[in-house]
């Protein structure tokens, strides 16, 4: 199976931008991507899930079962917004291949529904808090390189690892351009600093009409996702957790 | 090849329920399963290897070779009993990928064959032993959880690995219902008394007949089969054990 | 491609007999078939690699090039003799799908000319030297066992491991007959005198007439063709070794 | 999706050699190669990346992103000039069955364009400086071990890792001629001597007239591309370095 893509409908969309919100370090992208969503009402047209998944299900409160997915929602701007794909999901692969075949199926599907340019985020990992935290960028092309300097970004140096660097790198191979934005973040929780400061930055470039008032909201069902898939500490039931932390797999 | 499915026959079945009992903790799935197969006289209608099982043949007794191997049998249900889809097997997949593969390839014949519906079993590991093993559950949607809290299980909280956990999520996502049924159990060897308790609940739920008197043959069977393949330790032969623990593979 | 076949020609055979030689403990199996492939001048028909073979070429005396490669060769017997296909071979696959993927293949070509029943062969690990090395078997079924007990072998007791194990284990699924047959060995060296004690067995069993005179020439060449792929030491040239075991990939 | 190559147009060529220059010990090959790149202003047709491949983008100076990738170049040769497909890349494959598929497709694509001769370069790992740098050869064949031996090369004795003993060696079985040079390097840094050594071979054999004057340019190019890929140490910003040697993949 490899990757297994499921489309509920195929939107008409306009040239649409195709927005990366997978886990990562400190949630950056994660949070703003689930913000958008949220905000914009977007709708969901497809669900994605990989052989290169966990193979666990999770429980949510009430006992119902969630699954490891990739979610592929879109938006149709209104009054000169800019169409929208937006990548959502739990999980990233968990391996190397797995990575190269999930990327490429989501630049399939993106490609066929006349998408060209790509947007990933991410958090910078910081060993120290900061207070201001700095925006980090790299492109497809020097132009779009330009575009993220002016709003005050600063070039990345190294090595962009997992789903953020590889959507805009075979991307590139593929003849998408795209950026990748990074906030600097402690890295260790659902960071809404970071997400916020990336987020301003897209809705500028986009003119998306989206209102972060309500992004602490966000965060919290953030935290509480990543609680059930155990990708963070559940800070308040420690004592109920070490109980449910079994594997019953032979 | 990945995964290969040898059918025998293509059964006619009327909105079966599939039921999954591969080996796990306690092999409580194992057993449960295995007694439905015997007391219902089911039959077996399709062989699944994959290139993730083990890769050795096993002997019994008389020098004969067994393999790894998942089965699938059906039992057409009579006077109220709902049909079923039974899968048995010695070993579930050993990698990550591999369990995707064999969970998928075990949906699209059970989809085939009209079925919606999947209830996984299995064993809750706890570090004590336990007189009365409590049962625990998880399921796809809100009905089905009260269902099972209503015959006195508790909720299970964090993640459930392997088949029992894979074919519920990734049956969600392909339209089945379902649900996992676990109970308490030490896990260290053949468990009949949570099995016991699982297969109880399944009977009812399903209005089978099923006798459970003979259920401590199933578990020597079990066993039986188990020490064969090394799943479990042989107890009054270990001398003898030694000597057959080789590995001529360079 | 995971496994790759160059079939040379397609042999007209009638009801042959697969028997495996591929390197494995002792190199029990890979000297008799080599030895079963000089003296009855058997003929090539294909070259068989995989992805899961060592990504390594190997260089011969003269400087040319060696692979990781198995072989099939077939035998019109004469005169009351078993048609036969050989599998040889300088390697086994190195991860378990790799070994499935590889016996795969090799049933489904064998199943295509008519074949039905494997032969496996292999050493059988012993801690202390054997004077008179003992025979094991294991085989699908009881009739078959029976004639390897005839002959003087005891039964196997566990699991077979690679290839010698699937052939026979996922041959049997497949509708194949057959058996594994080892010899005791040391396993440490290229063992002449237990690739002897299986190959009489089998001679005799498919009244093959091969003559043993010559099987330790055959074990120098065995022993020859092993040195060049490092999976035995060179044991009179460990000075010029050395400066030969590097690897240049990054 | 394994291999992806996208092929920008299916030069017309004459009985080409296909050449190999990816990045290995003391990047012999990728600098040479890079260098018949350069003075021939050979021509980019095709660029493959696998999934097997390095999951990360990476930057250069001004923010742009580079993607692990493999390029063919063609070049039509002048006057006597063989003509050539040049094989170039910041990456080999990161698994045994990664190195399979990838030379694989390349060898497909060359087959199709007429190729039957491969030729692959690398670096023969010391441990001490040498002055002179030995070449090494292995081949395919008598004759051309022999036409390598008359230009001074002496035997390689072993196993060759890596696409260039993978190259040579499939290329084998399906039919190429061909060889692996290596010449002898420290294999710290990229290495130009160990590079001119191999080029010049290379160049008189396929009456290629290349000006060797710029080498330490390519080499220059070279060590510029890595650094970035982050496959050699940036002797003069190591400062900076650490604070971009991040991952920021959950």
């Amino acid at each position: 199976m490899v990757c297994v893509a499921h489309l509920r409908e195929k939107p008409e969309l306009t040239n649409p931008v195709l927005i990366e919100g997978l886990p990562g370090i400190g949630f950056v992208a994660n949070i703003a991507v689930l913000h958008l969503i949220r905000e914009l009402k977007a709708n969901r047209f497809a669900e994605i899930y990989c052989s290169s998944f966990q193979d666990f299900a999770v429980t949510v409160e009430k006992g119902q079962t969630r699954h490891p997915v990739n979610e592929l929602y879109y938006h149709k701007g209104k009054a000169g917004e800019r169409d929208l794909i937006i990548l959502y999901g739990n999980t990233q692969a968990l391996t190397t291949t797995g990575q190269y075949e999930l990327c490429g199926r989501i630049l399939d599907i993106s490609k066929e529904l006349g998408c060209r340019f790509v947007i990933t985020l991410g958090g910078f990992k910081r060993e120290q808090e900061v207070n201001t935290p700095k925006l980090y960028v790299a492109a497809t092309d020097k132009e779009t390189v330009s575009k993220l300097l002016n709003v005050g970004a600063e070039i990345i140096k190294g090595q962009i690892f997992g789903v953020a660097g590889l959507l805009v790198g075979i991307g590139r191979l593929r003849g998408f351009r795209g950026f990748c934005l990074l906030a600097e973040t402690l890295g260790l929780y659902p960071d809404s600093v970071a997400s916020r400061k990336v987020l301003k930055v897209i809705c500028d470039m986009l003119d998306l009409e989206v209102n972060l008032d309500s992004l602490d909201e966000t965060v919290e069902v953030t935290r509480n996702l990543l609680e059930n898939f155990g990708l963070i500490e559940r800070p308040l039931m420690k004592k109920g957790k070490k109980e449910s932390q079994f594997r019953w797999f032979v």
